[in-house]
């Protein structure tokens, strides 16, 4: 009889988005004329650039011609072009990574899952409190105890270390999902500090770093200095350049980032990693590669920095009318999220059922990224202009009656 | 200080394939001008299939256009649309699987090392040998001791249940990766009584039923009944249709299929592998998906099985001079891998150098898949008609010597 993993009795029962989901359904079986606005899930609306679109035509069409096709890639790591112009990329904001270090995966949601193999169990497990799910979720299924550093509309919802803690790994997000803050230079530092005192290992998701647009923030964890000794970067094409459905991610782990086995021997984290990813995984599509390269390029970057653009106008769309409304939120500027406090005391799940009745708007409640969460509520930018710009009237009229 | 999985220093150092390529680097930096035949690693040569190209290109510019571009999938399962392909792909060799216990994954490989995630510790995992790597690393990383049951000369590389053993886990691949030998459906029979006897799950590998051209072989394990009380498969379009560049498979984990947990409760193993893909992964790539689809149309299934029938005419080449020249093999017929005992009673990886240094030609050292595979060597039928002929030419050349 086959022993199951029991960690995943201790999971939650439902992933949040799964949850929503089946609210949403429940509700339009009932109301099968309602005019939902979506605003919670974190996906986005635009299309693919034409510059992408391009490269993943060539590339389906080389795939149908012998000379051209392309069967399994040596390593699964990603083809050279691609993680070349991922360094290029890097290097356009002033941070200094090696292309052999960077790994190609189809997205940022599989590596930050699979990514606690390599880790043994023992570990004091910092994340932050509200965070994305699967942080936590892929602890828990590993066995591991999670310890939270509070975010909190006191520090801005951006949690700093947990001095008492001595942690051995830690998971950071920014821009913040689900509150929008993100990290200065300077705290970022005290994090990089902060595990290098500890010889942590710092797992940072850099998945919104294409909506800094502030010069003096870090869209990098890279450009603090010792990083490099300390910290696994995963970063996604999903918000940079509209991929949610495509799927492309990269993850970085650096040479300089060694720790000690329980002989006291010096492992390179790169290489548990590379093993994982070299037994479990076998590399990303190659049209979907070509994709992603065209991304990096001049025009590729002009043309996704204008959909990035068309969001952020919808971001201010959203805190201006928080901010007519007196409504407290945290984000808007730097990320495509806002992240709002719900109004008269609400519960987050209470609110997300109001705002569904009342005025058809769908967020995602903040009790679902955590208990610091609750009281507060998650909007995103990733819709379009017309219906962000109907959803904050909605708001409007019920706000203000 | 982070603890690391230390399991993954009970690894073999390298990966099979990885340490194959780099002894041919090391060949071909020493000797620039030979013209290498490689034969070793499973991988195709042939186009993606011209319906299957139009449906990529078609799906990719799709993602161009605001009114059908799409973003994440509701539930990473895979669209319906190919999830209903794939069942009435079941359908067409007689097997019934319901559309809503598939899986769509980007490949076998991925689902074959995480599947592994859903099982608690301390089960008693039996692994044919010889086998594919993955099934015994993927074990070795999670802490599991696995058990071989012995495929020799003597049983045909057709590993029996070991009766004396009480498996929890079963890892089965039909056609087989490395030795080419098919289960009979009354081979299979024995195995499917034998996991109900000791409620055991098998994780039954079918990644190349579609080379299967004898109607009383079973293409799949729910042929045969009771499986789906017992059987997960896993299989993938990369040997089928090309896929190996192009990323996509699928995992059946029937609704039949439940176990308890140590509390005595009914667990649907179903319901593990959903939460362990919707916390850790996020669905393949649409473009893909619809090329995926495409295989299985009528179109798609005249075209790739056009292609199938030009590697199974390599393999009868590899064949009939293994017979002329008196080289014992398996394999062969319903399956695009040779394999074949090394002459003089080399050992696999002697025979591997001797047949790099001799003539060229790159196959796989049985050794690599297991203990059983010392003395053996795989041969695959993927290369061209062109390449496989001069291959054999070489191999005449050198044994009739």
């Amino acid at each position: 009889m086959a022993k199951l993993n029991e960690n995943f009795f201790k999971l939650k029962k439902n992933y949040l988005f799964i949850d929503i989901a089946k609210r949403i359904k429940a509700y339009t079986a009932a109301h099968p004329d309602a005019k939902l606005i979506r605003m919670g899930i974190g996906d986005v609306t635009q299309p693919l650039a034409p510059v992408v679109v391009d490269a993943m035509v060539n590339a389906a069409k080389e795939m149908g011609v012998k000379e051209t096709f392309r069967g399994y890639e040596d390593s699964g790591a990603g083809y050279d072009f691609l993680r070349n112009a991922v360094s290029g990329y890097y290097k356009s904001f002033g941070a200094d990574v090696d292309p052999a270090v960077i790994r190609i995966s189809d997205g940022a949601k599989s590596d930050c899952g699979n990514i606690i193999d390599i880790f043994g169990s023992g570990n004091t497990v910092v994340v932050t409190d509200p965070a994305y799910p699967v942080y936590v979720d892929s602890n828990v299924m590993s066995g591991n105890e999670v310890v939270y550093a509070n975010s909190t509309e006191e520090n801005g919802f951006a949690a700093m270390p947990p001095k008492d803690i001595k942690a051995d790994l830690i998971y950071l997000c920014s821009p913040n999902n689900p509150t929008g803050s993100v990290y200065t230079k300077a705290q970022l530092r005290e994090w990089v500090d902060y595990a290098l005192e500890n010889n942590a290992v710092i797992i940072f998701d850099a998945a919104y770093e294409a909506f800094i647009t502030d010069p003096d923030l870090p869209r990098s964890i890279y450009l603090i200095e010792g990083a490099k000794k300390c910290a696994i970067e995963i970063c996604s094409l999903s918000k940079t350049a509209g991929f949610t459905g495509t799927r492309c991610g990269y993850t970085i782990v650096p040479d300089e980032l060694v720790q000690k086995n329980s002989k006291g021997e010096d492992v390179k984290i790169a290489d548990l990693w590379n093993r994982r990813q070299g037994s479990k995984f076998n590399g990303v599509s190659y049209p979907v590669q070509r994709a992603a390269e065209a991304v990096f390029t001049p025009e590729g970057q002009a043309q996704t920095k204008a959909t990035i653009a068309y969001y952020q106008e919808n971001a201010r769309m959203i805190a201006k009318t928080c901010d007519e409304l007196g409504i407290k939120y945290t984000g808007g500027i730097n990320s495509p999220y806002i992240w709002l406090k719900s109004p008269n005391d609400m519960d987050s799940w209470a609110f997300f059922d109001y705002l569904l009745n009342e005025i058809q708007v769908v967020g995602t409640p903040g009790a679902g990224f955590g208990a610091n969460g609750d009281g507060w509520f998650r909007l995103t930018a990733f819709s379009t202009h017309e219906l962000t710009a109907e959803a904050m009237e909605r708001f409007k009229k019920l706000f203000k009656k």
